[in-house]
């Protein structure tokens, strides 16, 4: 195995270096010194598993910084727990890394896990390091807890539920069009820095954990795109939604961009990354809703209903948007 | 995103038809509908979690067979649990894939996974599928549960305690120079068939999980050769180690191999991919350990002893083996 100039600290070393304290706030991770952590589930909860990775080329960019590469890696995770009803309880992580790759990488990828590790009150717990010759690839399997059978699902909404989502949706598709330079109409800069913020760093809303237990029928989060997510939650709850688009939430820096260029509207509804939750629940529970999400700080707005019907999704207030609006994402799993 | 013609189902309907039945033995696991899956752990035990990736190109060749790899991708996992006397109780998996891989190539790497599973008693939870620019690669976060503080450490060595190894050392190693043609002397179409089992289908010691917990002090698996792993647990357990290679139980197609190259005997003790369970435990159990590895069906030998003295490894029985033995693998993490 040859060494690289900026590779002087070998995997164990990085392991060491890098990832150690990382671990320090879980006891059976025994300092990333073993084979296996071991981990204490109480014995009133259950726990929830949930994995995703990011490929440079496909999730991210290989110029990304590495402190906000670490930062989405691990919200994502969180924000499926979050959209779950689980509060986050520790991770383990694989790094496949091209021998490019240097020290000082993995140490800026390492101080932005930390720091979102402080964010989300979650702990490394372990993982692996393998080399690669192809894009560097992260994956994190998350590990949460529910009290017994409290976990929300896919499957739950009834007819008669409103349909709610928290913060706003389409800032992260805003800001890839940014990233991607080719948002054609200027933006000013707070705008920018906004939008950008909303695509790097997205906000999972563990906040809410304990609200979307008590309320939600059923919930996921939006990766993929609202339009898309929602279709999925109708038909694993096997019921009709009806999306008022009119009514999805917006932040101001996106309201400013669709002023001079409305037709984006469209894309920010279905170009996914948003990583907040979508949620149904008893209509009369709205008051009490508002209430918790007050009192948690996070927007909760109501954006349609669940219905009778054949399970899918019907959208209304789509005026003005491009007529195959609501068809993208659905092939995108 | 352009499909290709080995590509009809689709990541949706890859999951559907490939994946999903490999989830069917755990109910939390929603036939991979959901965004998390859920499980029970039983109030006396504890978690295990363990996690290991295979690239191709570094951990095994683009022309493998998938079902042999699907088999060492699990076994591999296994095997660490094992070695911390943990019993499986649920894997995720992460598959990277790179667009040329079609779905007969998907469809036998799951039937492969779905006949280890059969054989390691264990079932799949959840998981990502990603696309890749770059080399396949698999990615598996083992579950497992020991009774509360069972778990088999690294640390916990005692001088005074005797070394053990289960089944036979160096066969991977061989079946490696095999796979690669490197083995100059002509070897047996049934030896060959052996020692390339060997390094593609690892036995995990999941049959003396339970004596371990029994009688084991601290043990790991030997992943990256004897010699470096028989360190890691000195290292660990902050004893000095003595091995006797000359105890090192050999297969009988590896000592016909010997015959005609006995050069090869320290490749043996260095070259990996084992998946035995080494261990120590007190020298007064040797007779017990002896009972109940045979009445596992697995052979447990002895290998050697811990002793005071600083922590390291001396290795005695190297006559004719080269000066620098032992050092192989020692960077190796």
């Amino acid at each position: 195995m040859t060494e690289q100039a900026g590779d002087r600290l070998g995997e164990f070393g990085r392991i060491e270096r890098f990832f150690r304290p990382l671990a320090v706030g879980v006891p059976g991770a025994f300092d990333l010194t073993d084979d296996a952590a071991v981990l204490d589930i109480p014995a009133d909860q259950q726990l929830v598993v949930t994995t995703d990775a990011m490929v440079s080329g496909v999730h991210f960019l290989p110029q990304d910084d590495p402190a906000d590469l670490a930062y989405k890696l691990l919200a994502v995770n969180m924000s499926d727990l979050a959209a779950k009803g689980a509060e986050p309880l520790a991770y383990s992580l694989v790094t496949a890394l091209p021998r490019a790759v240097g020290d000082e990488w993995v140490g800026a990828f390492a101080g932005g896990l930390g720091r979102a590790q402080k964010e989300f009150k979650v702990n490394l717990l372990g993982g692996d390091t393998v080399a690669t010759s192809g894009p560097l690839s992260l994956t994190v399997t998350a590990l949460g807890l529910v009290p017994f059978q409290r976990m929300i699902r896919r499957k739950g909404a009834r007819p008669g539920d409103a349909l709610f989502v928290t913060g706003h949706i389409g800032d992260a598709a805003l800001g890839l069009k940014l990233a991607q330079g080719t948002l054609t109409s200027p933006v000013a800069d707070n705008d920018r820095a906004y939008l950008l913020s909303r695509l790097r760093r997205p906000s999972p809303r563990l906040d809410f954990v304990a609200s979307l237990r008590v309320f939600g029928t059923a919930a996921l989060d939006i990766s993929d795109g609202l339009i898309a997510d929602l279709r999925h939650l109708a038909l694993a709850s096997k019921v009709r939604l009806h999306l008022d688009a009119r009514a999805v939430p917006l932040s101001a820096p996106a309201l400013r961009v669709l002023l001079s260029q409305p037709a984006l509207r469209s894309l920010m509804l279905t170009g996914g990354d948003d990583y907040e939750v979508a949620f149904t629940a008893p209509q009369e529970k709205a008051e009490d809703i508002a209430a918790a999400a007050a009192s948690a700080g996070i927007a909760v707005t109501r954006i349609g209903k669940v219905i009778e019907g054949d399970p899918g999704l019907d959208v209304s207030g789509t005026e003005g948007m491009s007529p195959d609006f609501g068809i993208g994402g659905w092939r995108h799993f």
